[in-house]
């Protein structure tokens, strides 16, 4: 029996409140694993991933440098397993984050880590993976099996994974993210329709960028690589700040721009791009809580939050943009040209 | 007086080889940075930069943690200069990397490392510059004024003078280095004619992918936004391992793939990608040591180097590319739209 086009993507997408609210309901556990972390005083913290998990990782490190006042690093692990590179990680807390815990070079390296000193987390939605397996530690994001190729429901969840996690190796409660089921639900009933709305008007775009600053960096880039992967259009995501350096050369009237504004820091450091990128007669979509204050075409305008979880919620419009516009373009997201759920490089 | 167009980026693009030889020459003051950085025993290793100086930032860290096997990080510079976060850096030591020196996030950021406790290092073009100012050490790259709005020798200066710094706090006399100047002068001879006609090819594609794995990845990195801002086309780096994980369901037949892949580990690792890129219809071509063996249409073969400095070499077939496809679109690379030589965002 073979369902319409996208419904499994459909189906995880609408999900994703029940998700939330269930791992949120779950935080003591994950706060269990946050003090074992917090007693071995970390010093330096590396984040290991690919592919959509590297957009998480990119939001954790944030957390880390400005939650837990941490130096905090993105690792590459072909450094480890192409190259054979065993540094000193005395003092390290290792965090590998991966849906489906059996990217080869990710287990690898986060072998290889355990065994040079490091304390090593699993973050996945997999328990019994060969990552939790090498891992000292595993933080369970409990979405349930994700059977669309593209990730939903798996990246929201191991976002509040990690925002637990590291909230709680700060002493925290998770108290930001304390209504995120309910949020997450009124932000797809909020933005859904307007998201299917606008893949219509960027039904013929072949060209996107995408751009954000701060927390919602991470968010840009997964949509870039989420239209990527499901419209197959050329979408590339700029840091705001890169984007004025010289990318902005390169946006006209034909480039849609998409680009996340929540209210706060990374928004007010967003404005002087958006002012630039709107002078350039770019077709501008904002989303975020602070769409509404930004020169744009068109605006999702999602509920307010503290600006350290707002991607949790920045994403879901973009995920309903991602289906509706490969559907507008006769495309199924649920089976896309060459795309396969487990990286199996190493 | 004006130039003809795009004869400043051929100028400074022509100057590389000299640029290259004379810091080779001038290693002994890099390496007496290098005495005082090793003599204070950093742990950790984080690196600062935007835009193409992020790109030799990446570069750095491939060659920290395979070279002196000290974990490395790449650092925002908003979570310091946007959010306030003020981690404690004690054994850090904190490379911040920039042409100019003058980017005001960069040198707060670097301001921010050293009164926590990093040791700071300034790698730039601009001895007199404000970042060089902030930072305990200096190490200039003596590329000479650089005119073009597209950086070439700098960036090509900043990739060996952080080779010379890294190899030289190994304990390392820069040998693989050692005829960096004639080798990249035969690299502009022998690549720089093809480079030019493989323009033509591409004169009319409006999306190209570039590809890397390992230190080519950095090369990969910079040849998409090289490609971005000179001739305005969607151009997106994928590490080889991320491209087989997702993107390559966009890439067809009218996808340009430019992939890097050089002798050694990386190249190796590339050949699962650059199969099923081939296998797809894409258009693509190899630049490298490694680019004879590999599936590809056109191809640009590179002398042979150890891996580790093959990037100093992989991207001047490049920049030649990017100025030569911007004069056959009718463009300008000394008079790009909207491009300002620094990064002025906070």
């Amino acid at each position: 029996m073979t369902d319409r086009p996208g419904a499994l993507m459909a189906r995880e997408i609408a999900e994703q409140p029940a998700v939330l609210a269930d791992l949120f309901a779950h935080r003591a556990e994950i706060a269990d694993v946050a003090r074992r972390i917090a007693a071995a005083r970390p010093r330096f913290v590396l984040l290991a991933a690919r592919g959509s998990s590297d957009h998480a990782a990119l939001y954790a490190k944030y957390l880390v440098e400005i939650g837990l006042e941490l130096p905090a690093g993105l690792v590459s692990p072909s450094t480890t397993t192409l190259y054979g590179a065993r540094p000193d990680l005395t003092d390290v807390l290792w965090i590998a984050v991966s849906q489906s815990g059996g990217s080869p070079d990710l287990v690898e390296a986060t072998q290889a880590a355990r065994q040079r000193g490091a304390l090593t987390v699993a973050v996945t939605n997999t328990p019994d993976s060969a990552l939790n397996e090498v891992a000292e530690l595993s933080v369970d994001v409990r979405a349930g099996a994700e059977l669309a190729v593209a990730a939903t429901k798996t990246y929201t969840a191991t976002l509040l994974g990690l925002y637990l996690l590291i909230d709680a190796i700060g002493g925290g409660s998770g108290a930001a993210a304390a209504d995120i089921g309910t949020l997450a639900q009124s932000t797809l009933e909020l933005c859904g329709p307007g998201a299917d709305e606008v893949a219509g008007r960027f039904r013929y775009v072949e060209r996107m960028v995408t751009t954000g600053r701060g927390y919602s960096l991470a968010t840009a880039l997964e949509a870039a690589l989420k239209l990527a992967e499901t419209s197959y259009l050329a979408a590339r995501a700029y840091s705001g700040a890169d984007l004025l350096h010289g990318p902005v050369a390169a946006l006209d009237s034909e480039t849609g721009v998409l680009a996340v504004t929540s209210k706060g820091r990374g928004a007010d450091a967003m404005r002087a791009a958006l002012t630039a990128i709107h002078e350039r007669g770019a077709d501008v979509l904002a989303i975020g809580s602070a769409a509404a204050d930004e020169p744009a075409t068109t605006r999702l305008i999602i509920p307010e939050t503290q600006e350290r979880v707002a991607p949790i919620l920045e994403i879901l419009p973009i995920q309903r943009l991602a289906l509706a516009l490969s559907l507008a373009r006769g495309g199924d997201p649920d089976q896309p040209r060459g795309l396969s759920k487990v990286t199996r490089t190493r």
